[in-house]
């Protein structure tokens, strides 16, 4: 906390003067940049996390009794210094633009600050702080028409279990009811759920703002995760990055880890589609769908793509991996049924090699539109492993789609 | 942390396996009453907190280096234990059935476990865990007809900025195009935001439940918050509930804290009400208008519905209040306007007279009873200023609404 809690006499939360409410969709105002001011996270009028005006954040944490706090910042453990009044506090080097993942670690236990908005990530709850971008007006709000996020339970017969999602539905859906619309599947990363691409990506806005300028055509997305278990299945241990030492670190080289998503492809097929094209007014055949997803979700998007091209002919990696000639032969059909294939990286992770899996991502890229192949890759520039990438890519990628 | 976080040596946030994506709306299933179970809250296969058969919690905190380590339970602080393996561990006594807020302090220090979801109340993040509720089957995800949650953003002219909130419309609004509905507005308490009715009260699946059953009109939600500024206008210091001693401490007793919701008042007249009954298919006459709130929530909801008895006929105050027949006198047309007047309290507030502001509230419903006006007085067995108390009574405030 950053402010400590005041002993104040008072009828048990039935006083609230202020209410900072601030569930993902906040003013992240591209005319913040250069000015000094706290992170649009903060609830209830905290002033820490600050955002200063060079892109530093400073930390403060009240924390008297403590022997040790840091502070994580998209999983770097930086030292907190001690004040006299017991808050801790640790101003950073300049961060990158958009939104990050930051956590405590106090006396060694990895804990929130209450005082600011939690966001799901690296498989547990974060906080968050957020450098404004001057080219980030494409996810401000704006007067716009703005389409309608839907939050939906369904039943899979799959997993014998409700599952929640979020469902975007295009400016003017409710009124043109004789209009049916393409639909894309857009896929969290490791350790997040269906959330982020709404919290942290700001995908609503993203597409308001590009079909206002008449950038990309009107569709659907929906946003499910792909932790999907059948009854007695076990789900393995949650995978949780090593702490880096550095911002640039390189992650040791690995062999590939080999997750399946065979039981999310089963949900996906006979359930989700199912569902979506049952209850809104889809355009349900090949040409209309499109499946993309970051990092993880990139994986996810390559095991039901390819394995299921009847039914999508859009293909997008954010950060996730590459298709490759090999993909191409081994996929009957791959030439004639896939429309798009997009690959887009951070330039941070390109110098960092953090190039994921399925072989150099620019080589593949290129080696496919040789093979006349309609393949774009894009490279979010002075961005990392994290959510600028992603909501680049989506602004990048969304106008591609769905095009005769 | 529950789990250590392991040094496992894996590219970046590209790999996980399991995601137990809960979002407020998981299964909280009645028929796990009588057995231990993870709470539903937990992410990512976490053991704890554990709801135990007798309805006893066990927590567990891995916190190796810290002195002291406590849970807070609903404002109540509980040492644990720490055992030879760092984590710290305390099993409470039997809770009350339904959804619950609760921290940790480490070392002194307010903190989230990171393994748990966050929920916003006490003026911060909290984490929350559920008690199953044989007679709950009314906030059952159940296959029914669902009605769509909507999150919206529209811009306050009042405030001068963009607003988060939550719309619930019910099942068969899509396709009934030829249909409007009437509208509640429904108020957070203090310390919360517009996400906790649809968080934790489970809003949506109790309407849905409802109508399938017959039991109320088909009606549209609407969920703000009421923390609005103007621009210069600087919001009070957020006040937060002193740490109690007990369960069933009795809070001192205080004159009441004459908050202003002038603001918000013109927001809801100006900008919101309009907004929605521009946007969705409303019946926007008085008679078809209802608005209640929890806690603070009924403050706000007698500020607002009193001062616009031409705007609203019916008035729900759960745990917030009551309406006194200086009320009913102080505020012209009252009897011919207000068609009903709900007022409701958990059985342990009653206990503990925490009976709020406005003075006895049995005593002011009989006594609008005895003054021909349609009022209704509902005790919430066995539950406290909580959940539980809340859920159930929009549960039977709901089937009052909007009958002819």
């Amino acid at each position: 906390m950053k402010q400590k809690l005041l002993p104040i006499v008072l009828i048990v939360l039935l006083v609230s003067g202020t209410c900072f409410a601030q569930t993902g969709q906040v003013s992240v105002s591209s005319k913040l940049t250069g000015k000094a001011h706290p992170s649009p996270y903060n609830l209830y009028n905290a002033q820490y996390p600050r955002v200063e005006a060079d892109s530093r954040v400073t930390f403060h944490f009240n924390a008297p009794d403590a022997q040790k706090v840091q502070v994580s910042i998209a999983n770097v453990a930086y030292d907190m210094i001690k004040g006299d009044d017991g808050v801790w506090a640790y101003t950073s080097e300049p961060q990158d633009k958009g939104y990050h993942n930051y956590w405590m670690i106090v006396d060694g236990a990895i804990v929130l600050d209450p005082a600011t908005n939690a966001f799901i990530g690296y498989s547990h709850m974060c906080n968050g702080f957020e450098i404004p971008d001057p080219d980030g007006a494409f996810y401000n709000l704006k007067d716009v028409p703005h389409g309608n996020v839907l939050i939906e339970n369904y039943f899979s017969k799959i997993t014998d279990s409700w599952r929640h999602i979020f469902v975007y539905t295009p400016p003017g859906y409710e009124n043109n009811t004789a209009t049916r619309y393409p639909v894309l599947y857009l896929q969290h990363g490791g350790g997040e759920d269906e959330r982020v691409w709404i919290e942290m990506g700001r995908t609503n806005v993203i597409l308001d703002n590009l079909i206002a300028e008449g950038k990309a055509k009107p569709f659907i997305v929906v946003m499910e995760t792909s932790a999907a278990y059948k009854p007695g299945e076990v789900p393995p241990e949650p995978f949780r990055p090593r702490p880096a030492e550095t911002r640039d670190e390189q992650p040791a080289a690995r062999p590939l880890l080999r997750f399946s998503f065979d039981t999310y492809k089963e949900v996906m097929i006979n359930d989700l589609i199912p569902y979506i094209d049952g209850k809104f007014r889809t355009l349900s055949d090949q040409p209309n769908r499109a499946m993309s997803g970051l990092s993880m979700g990139g994986m996810v998007t390559r095991q039901v793509t390819l394995a299921n091209l009847d039914k999508f002919a859009y293909i997008g990696l954010f950060s996730g991996g590459s298709i490759s000639m090999d993909d191409v032969n081994n996929t009957p059909g791959f030439k004639e049924k896939v429309k798009l294939v997009f690959v887009s990286y951070g330039s941070r992770e390109l110098e960092n090699r953090r190039i994921g899996f399925g072989g150099d991502p620019k080589a593949n890229t290129n080696a496919l539109k040789e093979a006349g192949i309609n393949t774009h890759f894009y490279v979010s520039p002075l961005t990392a492993h994290e959510w600028q990438s992603w909501r680049r890519s989506l602004y990048e990628f969304a106008p591609l789609l769905f095009k005769d």
